[in-house]
Parts: structure tokens; C-alpha cells; sequence
């Protein structure tokens, strides 16, 4: 039976890639994935065979690597990040039902949250809310709901896909929503280009944040109620009470 | 300077590790940790010096860590999983004013929620909230609240440390919150010893799930209202239009 392994690369960064993933990578005949991740591990695994299909056409990313795994051949899809996490496990499993023979392996990495929770300290130290501002497969009303919701619960929060070309205010949208809720004070952090060239982060209030301009690079972390400042870094509290 | 490392070791499986935190064990003079999290390291790191505290001394273990750094060795202070979600580097960070010769850094790792997660298959796909059922540091009211919450933003949810001896009924509390938005045929599915000896999965519905007793080493999924089962794996789509 051959094997396709869904592989998270993690940020970028070749040291946040789980040993695992780097063992797959290195032990697999063909690697899949789109152009930009492909050229975050192409130095990493000399000599192996790479195949790219554009952003977007992941449908049709999936399907060739189905095709090269029923030729016989180990593959590893890469998505960066996790597998699982706004990557293509999802799809991977919902088009597996055609490709009976070929056997699938989800193989971890550092999802963005995680990844950039450790470059502004510690943000999702307690309960959080994960969401992709990205409407492009998932009506706005159910992002606007969830927004709504996740700030309602003082969870802390963490936003995928923040902007884009096409929604540019999308981030000044969700900060409205979410100041329905908490406290324009609240800590606030957004990392550019986790763990790769031109690794930024920024500390701000969630007003501030509202008027902020951010690119498609960024991962944006909103605090709970007890997120503060501490050093330079972002740190939510492990607990509500002060009892150990 | 000397350094404090902050270092998650995923599950516990080594290869899961990421490459970075495994070099900084490597590296560091000293390694300490919750016994537990150290037996599952120590093999790998032959000759280095341990230290441990039990359960619940975690604000002790975090002076020793900053102690020993102190005294010009580099300390690697080990959690499981990410060292940013329910771990230590938020406590690190609030006792960090104490000892400002010490440089902290955090080293990733996978959570229960991305480990368990491909083990499931891929049930975090899109949107999701994590939660913690532990009332030890937080007002049982506000995980309440959050977990209502979460149900009605339909998030896929991630429930952490669902039992222990002293809360043998809070998955079935929290199971009948989520039954007031979530369908009781919402897929389901727990891990019991994430990437450990004994990893074990199984899917059900959340009507099913109320009624299963859990460990404190089982970490739990719940779908959101579109997550469905395929090929005996927890998938949830990854947007809710069917256009590519």
C-alpha cells in the first residue's frame, strides 16, 4: 500500500519542524506542496522530486498527490503550520474515499498561533478561539458570529488570515465586533513572518489594534481580560485565582 | 546573560518533538520539569543533570529554573506539549521581574490539540476554541460561560484535562451545555495518551460522549456542525461553500 503523509512544515523555520516531518520529507520519493512552501524546505532535502500547483488550486494539488501515491511512489503533501489547522488534512481525507489503496499519515507541525505565541511570550496561556477572517469558503455572518461569541466568552483570540487584497478592512471589522465585548485596553500583539526572514512582532491595545494596518504574513492575538504586559511580552495568566 | 529556556516536548513521543527544542536539550546544562515530563525525556539525553518537583509546585519549579540559571547555567524548564498553552511559560514570565539577568526564550511544541488531532484525522480543520475543564485556577462560572459560548459560535471545540479524581462528572456538565447549541449527533472523538505507549482513539456522537467516562491522560474533540466521519477518521470540512 503506498503512503501519502500530510506534513505540517511549521512556520518556516527549519528547527520548528517536528523531527518527524523532516524524517518524512527525507524518507518520501515525491514532495507537494504550494510554490512558496515548497521553497521554504527545497534546500533542506537535496536531490528530491518537487511538484508546485498555485495558491488556490488545492483541489488539484490534492488529486496529484493521490496520483502520484497510487503510482507506488511515498509522498508528503506540505502545507505550513499544522496539517490540521487550515491545512490540508481536511480535503486531503474528504477526496481519500477515491483513492482507496493509498494509506494517509498526518504528520504535526507548529501551527501559527503556537508559533507566534512564543515570539510575543506567552498570549494563549489560558482558554482561546482560533479564527480564519477569510471568507472565501465560509459565509462572513458565521465569522462575525464567532468573533462575537469568542468575545463574549473572554476567550483569548487568535486571527488566521487577517487581510488581504480584497479585505482590507476586515480586521478594522472584527475589532468593532470584539469591542462589543472587551475592553479597548485589552493587550493586543501581532506577529509578521513567523519564523522566517523579517520576523516582526508589535504589543498595542485592542483600539489601537482596530486602526492597524496588517498584511497577509501576520498572525494577530487578542488577550483576555487578565492579558497583560510583562517585560516587553505578551502574558495571559495561567489562572484566575492567585492560589498555587 | 544567562538563559532560560522554556521548552515544550509535544506529546511525548520523541520524534514529535520539534528539531529545536531537542538541540536546546541538547545543549542546556540542565533540564528540569514535572517528574513525569522528565521520564519521558531522560533517555534521550543521557548525562545531563534533572531536576523535578511534583505536581502543583509549579510557581516552586519556576524559582528553581530561574535559580539555577542564575547561577550562569542554561536551563531548559520542560512542559508538555507547548510550552504556551496551559504550560509553563506564562508563570515563567510573571515571576521574570524577580530575576532580570535571565534571558527567557519559548520553545515550541505540539499541543494535545494538534497531536490528538491528527491522530483523529483532521477535526480541527476550521475554526475551533480551546478549552480547559480544570476549576483549579479558574472560576468553574467562567468556563461555563465559555463553553456556552463556544457552542453557539458552532467552533469545533478542544476540551483539556476533561477529568481528574475530584471531577468525575465535568465532561458529562459539559456535554450538557454544549447540548443546549450543538446537535447531540455532533461527531465526537478522544484520544487517550497522545503519542505515548497506549494511544488509543475512538470516534462517537456527543450525545455518546456525555456518557463516557474519561481520564485525566484523554484529550476531547467536538465537531462542529458540519464535521462528519470518513474512512473511520474525525474530518472537518474545511469551509462551507463547495466552490474551489
Amino acid at each position: 500500500m503506498s503512503k501519502l503523509y500530510v506534513v505540517g512544515i511549521g512556520p518556516g523555520e527549519y528547527e520548528l519542524m517536528t523531527i518527524k516531518a523532516a524524517r518524512v520529507l527525507e524518507q518520501c520519493d515525491v514532495i507537494i506542496g504550494y510554490t512558496v512552501y515548497v521553497d521554504l524546505v527545497k534546500e533542506h532535502f537535496p536531490g528530491k522530486e518537487f511538484m508546485t500547483t498555485p495558491m488556490r488550486q488545492e483541489t488539484a494539488r490534492c488529486k496529484m498527490a493521490f496520483d502520484e501515491a497510487s503510482k507506488g511512489k511515498d509522498v508528503a503533501m506540505i502545507c505550513s503550520g499544522d496539517a490540521g489547522v487550515y491545512g490540508m488534512s481536511g480535503l486531503i481525507y474528504e477526496l481519500s474515499p477515491e483513492y482507496e489503496d493509498v494509506e494517509i499519515e498526518v504528520v504535526n507541525g507548529v501551527t501559527a498561533a503556537i508559533g507566534g505565541g512564543a515570539v510575543l511570550g506567552a498570549p494563549l496561556m489560558h482558554d482561546f478561539a482560533v479564527i480564519s477572517l477569510s471568507d472565501l469558503l465560509t459565509p462572513m455572518d458565521k465569522i462575525k458570529n464567532r468573533l462575537q461569541k469568542a468575545g463574549e466568552g473572554d476567550f483569548c483570540i487568535c486571527l488566521y488570515n487577517p487581510s488581504s487584497k480584497k479585505r482590507g478592512d476586515y480586521l478594522e471589522k472584527a475589532c468593532d465586533i470584539l469591542l462589543q465585548s472587551k475592553s479597548p485596553e485589552t493587550v493586543c500583539g501581532i506577529v509578521q513572518n513567523i519564523g522566517r526572514e523579517g520576523q516582526n512582532m508589535e504589543l498595542m491595545t485592542l483600539k489601537e489594534l482596530r486602526d492597524t494596518k496588517v498584511d497577509m504574513f501576520t498572525t494577530v492575538f487578542i488577550g483576555n481580560e487578565q492579558t497583560k504586559i510583562i517585560r516587553g511580552k505578551m502574558v495571559t495568566p495561567r489562572g484566575y485565582n492567585t492560589k498555587q
